[in-house]
């Protein structure tokens, strides 16, 4: 008899491990279930439609028809999993036609994802009020911009809501962002280099209001300003980017336990407390690397990462998710924007004593035309000098900057490691010393108490 | 007494050097000697301005005359160090006027670079022919081509010879680039991707000879072509590039010693066997950080690290340098090239048994406009399973894969673990797997067997 793998949901993090499934084992029967229309697409690339640098919605279907023939991957669209049977080993399900189906497993991964976080705003309900987690939601905002949409309220600051509202910006719209934290990009940056991101993106027309909430959305039936602080914003169009929450309703109700972060515990495995269940993505924990503790970055590098060791195990193989660091990156206009590790911030509110160095350069040589500049912030554990933390905020060549010092953190590297580091230089490509060279050689002063 | 620190040469080794002595030691007498008229300036960055990238050779001067007064260096240009005597602890130097003077030193720095091998051709007297190492050099190329220079021979496929003959081909003149060994870039690349290399440069308008000689340099007194093989290649311009030699002739007189690569010995602390005389830059030998065997790779970014630990060192300072890999990277036309650590070719012929992973990604998210393919390709030694070296060719974010491969490296992380690194994405940046990540597993998959 065929193993039988059963996959709730049909996203990265379920494509990837119905992959690594297949991969493992040639001969097992591998069902995925998704409820959408759409399976297989980058959530990620949706707000780069809404600024038109890609085409179409479809684009962003990375996975087509074909590859789960290819595969020999059973794919079911718009079914839902209504519950799951831990004693029996079944799932039941409902699909559109309202047609009910029992599904035996032998082991089942649960990748149902996040929903967009909709905080309780008086007037939330109303038409133009939007949300950028689906593609049916990018349509929307689309819709009410060709319908005419002049003005906009990008409600958070996130990676999300700034790509939404550059997005919208690139459009032609009026766009307001407004975060309640005092910063923006708060997970990501600490508030010395979002000062800079925040001037950077006024500068190119955005309005931004940090350290306040939005009272109400005013409108009759269709929203026509937010409420911030007694001033009203006209706003057209009103997108809500204030987070996700982790789909585990179906798990909880089996039985599998979620954790401090709210969502499914797994061990390195991807394993959850029920035998042969395990669980990937946005609904899944795992530990983070520096602070060993549970988190859920909710990013789709982990989601892939994630669904490929469950994948992997969940089809009689053996593979280990190693943690995450939270490694990110983002474009907003011609900026680019990336993190790994822990900010100054929350080191310090995980009671870590850090030293930072920061520093500005280019990313060529000062000779060279075209060079663009660039900021790099190194964290460094101040009793074993090891690097746990890097920003950066540049023109060009931010990302794998980013990838080098998150290298840097995953290997223990010290701060002296990193001002000794033999680095690669040409003049159109970058300088003699790289900015992450000499922001380690600060932290380094810094540390000796120079 | 100041202390007396003597620096002979005034490049990137000399007047880094130079600095880190300054910044350790803020009342010595520091004196820098250079032979040319023209002091610390980038020669990397000579070919781009043959390409007309860069408007004129005095934009490479990177330290202009107001550094050497707030560094209260003392530049001595034009001026030769004729002998050492390390007895009395002075230098004997000649001015260009013919005037000769003895320095006192308390400490010596050797930072006297390298010359241009001109292998034996005949004809490499006649006029038109030049190497590319100074200011001079480039001026002379320059000349020749508002001159009216309509073909070109370029002599040697390595880093210097490719730039150099990429910027005649931009500036318009039909270029052939000829290569002893079966190769270009024979230290960069290994051979799979060195075709890939010839193969671009070709469609791009280079016409490229590998495994041939030069036989002779033909004209009357002017060079007319070149004779490869019988074929007659038309050249108004031939630039040499077949690689440097290191200036030692005056610390062997001064019985400074030479290692294997023909540079002088250094210790971590770029000592010398000689008390108080240190060595920096492409006249100085150091050890490679993988197989740690004496090696010179000649490189600016080697030679500002000497540099800096030399001086510090020479100023009463403590420094180490902690050794080199080679790490390099070159923009031709509109590829990135890249390289660090050992290739499979040399890895082999230091004995070390590896396993290899290539492959082809792109540089965006598959369905973001303007991705240009990009080639990884990682070397591991089998034992141990270490990354000892990577290769890329690509159309963008080259250089810093390479510097994150760098670290992999230098902090001995296994192919296992680069498969499992956490890294950053955003569509308009990278693909989610990013290709070193893939290149890893590629290369895991070989080392389990399958």
């Amino acid at each position: 008899m065929p193993r039988k793998i059963v996959i709730i949901g049909a996203h990265a993090a379920g494509v990837d491990a119905a992959s690594a499934a297949r991969k493992t084992d040639r001969k097992a029967e591998i069902t995925l279930l998704t409820k959408e229309k759409n399976a297989g697409y980058s959530r990620c690339g949706l707000p780069f439609v809404l600024g038109r640098q890609i085409k179409d919605f479809s684009n962003l279907i990375v996975f087509p028809p074909s590859f789960y023939q290819m595969m020999k991957l059973n794919l079911k669209k718009e079914t839902t999993a209504t519950s799951i049977n831990t004693d029996n080993k079944t799932v039941d399900t409902v699909d559109s036609s309202g047609r009910g189906e029992t599904l035996p497993y032998d082991t089942l991964i649960l990748t149902t994802g996040a929903r967009s976080f909709i905080p309780p705003i008086t007037g939330k309900e109303k038409e133009g009020v939007y949300s950028l987690r689906s593609i049916e939601d990018g349509q929307g905002i689309d819709r009410a911009i060709k319908n005419g949409a002049r003005t906009a309220a990008v409600v958070g600051a996130g990676l999300i809501g700034l790509e939404a509202a550059v997005a919208l910006r690139e459009r032609g719209l009026d766009t307001t962002v407004v975060e309640l934290l005092p910063q923006v990009l708060p997970v990501m940056l600490d508030k010395d280099l979002a000062k800079q991101v925040q001037e950077y993106l006024e500068k190119r027309g955005l309005k931004i209001i940090v350290g306040k909430g939005v009272d109400e959305i005013l409108g009759t039936e269709k929203v026509k300003s937010v409420s911030i602080a007694g001033e009203e914003i006209p706003a057209d169009v009103v997108v809500i980017a204030t987070g996700i929450r982790a789909n585990t309703d179906l798990a909880t109700k089996a039985g599998i336990e979620t954790g401090p972060t709210r969502t499914i515990k797994t061990n390195a495995r991807m394993e959850t407390n029920v035998k042969d269940i395990f669980a990937a993505g946005d609904c899944a924990e795992s530990t983070n690397i520096i602070t060993k503790k549970p988190v859920c970055p909710q990013l789709g590098t982990v989601a892939v990462r994630h669904g490929k060791v469950a994948g992997v195990n969940a089809a009689g193989g053996y593979s280990l998710f190693t943690g995450v660091l939270g490694s990110a990156v983002t474009q907003l206009f011609e900026t680019q924007i990336g993190v790994t590790g822990l900010t100054e911030f929350f080191a310090k509110r995980e009671g870590i004593e850090s030293v930072t160095g920061t520093i500005t350069s280019m990313t060529r040589a000062n000779y060279f035309p075209g060079g663009k500049p660039i900021k790099v912030k190194l964290i460094a554990e101040k009793e074993s000098q090891r690097i746990i933390g890097g920003q950066i905020i540049g023109g060009e060549e931010v990302t794998q900057r980013v990838n080098a010092i998150s290298f840097a953190i995953q290997k223990q590297m010290t701060v002296r490691e990193l001002a000794k580091m033999d680095t690669a230089y040409a003049p159109p490509l970058c300088e003699t010393w790289d900015p992450m060279v000499l922001a380690a050689e600060i932290a380094l002063m810094k540390l000796r108490g120079r």
